[in-house]
């Protein structure tokens, strides 16, 4: 089953597009787990039982792993999923950009050591950076295209006066993604939640990607827009929401607290469809 | 002593501008140690014991070690190296790129748990994806600018329009690192080696900025032109080389061969001063 099956089936499955990100930050875990680096498999796989039923994936973001040095438990973790949610995909958050020989080993670190679904890039470097993640059949990539970090500006909203039609950098990156660079129909790409209308921009530029579309929760997207601007019964949209719901207790109920607001979240993005 | 100026003192104490790329692959390892992936850690101490004192800087590559679960050896090398070359600053070269939360995680892992004196980065998100490395004080960060491989064309040579001058997209990279992005001296920006003429450029446009050039060697670069092309007085330029140093030889006398290989390309560069 490809990437792109495997979302949709989750999709229809748990009746979701709501992705949870699993950024585990020791020192805001529950008291019972709190600043303990050694218990970021224990707090994670609780929150991946907790809400394997609503989601349309799962996001772990490898930095918040290797800051702490635990591989180990992000290996443990990608095996639990496998187990505990197999028919919920999982992107393995890392936006790796590098030259050919240097990416096939970040597309070996992503796919074969850690068994992940898909995987986030960085476009910056060009195609062949993003070539040999797609040597791995069936494998997902979401391309950064617009964040909505306050940097978000400061390179992907250039206008490039080289190409026609004169886009802005985002839109060129939409429009290679949809076009030449979707050699085998495994991209996707990552698009801010917080400015519902460039969602809808690349929405326009490629009517059939599916879309990654982290910032709403805590960072305060706005989630009606969002999929009005996003979703396509064809196209898959992926809404992140990580502290949000990671946190949203600090006691010994984080796991219930995390559910609830999950199916929170689930269930505003499904009324807005 | 900040990472520009271990750079300096590397240089005049060394007489080199030679960089050693740490890219460690099993397969290509010399035959006594081939195939073992617990042996990157020994292949990696023996070229940097080899070449320690004619490089002014290590490069070892992240993706290499993550592919074969090799942290651990990493973690040891930097030791090592912090030991054996504690004159010779080390670039981990990760070229990450992410929002500030998730950057300021990735800058743990590269500052306080490798140890690394500077990193690499990618600015397709923006300043404030750059900003949590330079809190770091007198560590280096390198922002990926003018790429040499075959994509590198695809966004980095794009022309702005919306910006005075119409500069390229790696030009415009170029003036942030040298101007406002560059608050307290850290910055410094990858060029590949295979275009003289855009190395030329980058120079123009950033001064006094740290250059590091991936491409000479195995990559084919002109060592002569790069270095005229670069180097200044007041501003070093950082010249990297990997496989044709790291697999100079397949037999026993490796190191040796990695170290007549560096000498070489050490003196070659000097020549073009």
């Amino acid at each position: 089953m490809t990437f792109i099956d495997m979302l949709r089936t989750a999709q229809e499955r748990n009746g979701s597009m709501l992705c949870v990100g699993l950024d585990p930050e020791p020192s805001r875990f529950p008291s019972v787990l709190k600043d303990d680096a050694k218990k970021i498999y224990d707090f994670c796989a609780r929150i991946v039982d907790a809400t394997a039923d609503c989601t349309i994936a799962f996001k772990p973001q490898i930095a918040y792993f290797a800051a702490y040095r635990a591989e180990d438990q992000l290996e443990k973790l990608m095996a639990h999923m496998r187990r505990a949610a197999p028919h919920v995909p999982v992107i393995l958050d890392a936006k790796r950009g590098d030259i050919g020989s240097t990416a096939q080993q970040y597309a070996i670190e992503a796919f074969e050591r850690y068994g992940a679904d898909a995987v986030t890039l960085s476009p910056f470097m060009g195609f062949d950076s993003v070539q040999p993640y797609l040597k791995y059949e069936g494998k997902g990539a979401f391309l950064l295209c617009r964040t909505s970090n306050p940097g978000g500006d400061d390179l992907q909203n250039q206008r490039l006066a080289s190409i026609e039609g004169q886009p802005l950098l985002y839109e060129h990156v939409a429009k290679l993604a949809q076009g030449p660079w979707n050699t085998n129909g495994q991209l996707g790409l990552v698009v801010g939640a917080t400015y519902p209308n460039e969602i809808e921009r690349v929405r326009a530029l490629a009517p059939t990607l599916p879309l990654l579309i982290p910032g709403v929760g805590a960072q305060g997207g706005d989630a009606a827009a969002t999929v009005k601007a996003g979703w396509r019964p064809d196209a898959p949209i992926v809404v992140n929401s990580s502290r949000a719901i990671l946190y949203a207790s600090s006691g010994e109920d984080f796991a219930d607290a995390a559910r609830r607001e999950a199916l929170r979240t689930r269930d505003m993005l499904e009324a807005a469809r």
